[in-house]
């Protein structure tokens, strides 16, 4: 194993959504779990039908619908301004606390960075700069340059093509399961961030590597790249 | 809109699958809605992913894989026994009450009458038989045919390749929003059976017709064809 760059995702594995749940929560006492679930949940399930059908959207404009059917489904009142005030939660996400640290050990050892995100490049841009982070990258690829979402083969090429590494060479890191073990499907070399320790989705395919934290996910690379140099 | 056939997707829209929840919530009481939720949840996505992962296996196994994590997630044992049991009730599956009648009144018409499913043809068959609804079909059409699941184009094209009529002549009917959307994307006319009164997906498309039931569905395919008639 030849690891020559890192890839990571963003909502949920380099930036904490918690901020947006607990918005939600404080707009809909009571109702900010059950709705921050099914958000999360439809804003997923857009991402794939649109990407199955080829009717692509952005992913800002899929989130918002996903908002507006959470809401339409719990009886929830979603004013314009509910909308523009978690609509704007979402670009202004903190970083998780291991994040600048891990970033800082990768980039000092020499790895080629980037991110590759269901984000599109507007949305990208504003997070990554608001949580302090976009300078540790060399590359920021987003699944709006082809039009279709992760798990799409079509997204994950963007990592080898832009890199001109093969993707065997490359670690996707993500807390998402089905993300990893999208990237394994491709090709990549893939750790999952399993931070709540939960079962491992069922299929037929494992990450590389499973760890607890973005520090393990950067000891699992640095371990990597160090093993071909010797 | 000159009508030719109908199209009925079947787990949930023909055949009632609250007899597997019922089952689930025997052999792990407390917990049967959660899991079933969990059960179902998953076992979309899982067809989704490997859909647009190019990485097929059948319904069946999706369902199984699916059922597994379920309970991997919620701590819940599922031995061998109970894993049959719940598997085995998905073959057993009662029709609606109002899915006999109108599939009469639509035999009755002359018009042709099929099914477009993701089950796999054994399942298909299984249930179909022992539903009783089988004699009604002039065609049964699975996802297997083509390796990949609903929305597919490739899964909606099994309809118009073998009644060979142009899907804007057939009606598919699905009690999921998303099927009947992803139908509509492909070009068929499409009913959407929303028998929760649910609020729909907000994917950019709408159904042609909404209803409450199968009987209404029936009626909007007999209200077409006659309309063609005159």
């Amino acid at each position: 194993m030849s690891i020559r760059a890192v890839l990571f995702d963003v909502f949920g594995t380099l930036l904490d959504v918690q901020s947006v749940w607990a918005r939600a929560d404080q707009l809909f006492p009571g109702n900010g779990a059950q709705l921050a679930r099914l958000w999360r949940e439809k804003q997923l399930e857009y991402t794939r039908l649109r990407t199955i059908s080829g009717r692509y959207v952005s992913f800002t404009r899929v989130t918002e619908d996903a908002l507006q059917f959470a809401c339409d489904a719990l009886a929830l009142p979603l004013d314009a301004a509910a909308r523009g005030m978690l609509m704007h939660e979402y670009t202004q996400l903190d970083p998780y606390p291991d994040a600048i640290p891990s970033l800082k050990k990768l980039e000092q050892a020499g790895v080629t960075i980037g991110v590759l995100s269901n984000g599109d490049p507007g949305l990208l841009d504003d997070v990554l700069h608001g949580a302090g982070l976009a300078d540790y990258f060399d590359i920021v690829l987003s699944a709006d340059q082809v039009h279709a979402f992760k798990t799409a083969p079509a997204v994950y090429e963007l990592g080898p093509l832009t890199l001109k590494h093969p993707a065997s060479e490359i670690v996707l890191v993500s807390s998402n399961a089905w993300d990893a073990i999208g990237a394994k499907w491709y090709g990549y070399v893939s750790f999952w961030v399993n931070r709540a320790g939960g079962p491992l989705d069922r299929l037929g395919e494992r990450p590389d590597a499973i760890g607890k934290s973005l520090d393990d996910a950067a000891g699992f690379v640095l371990q990597s790249v160090k093993k071909q140099e010797k």
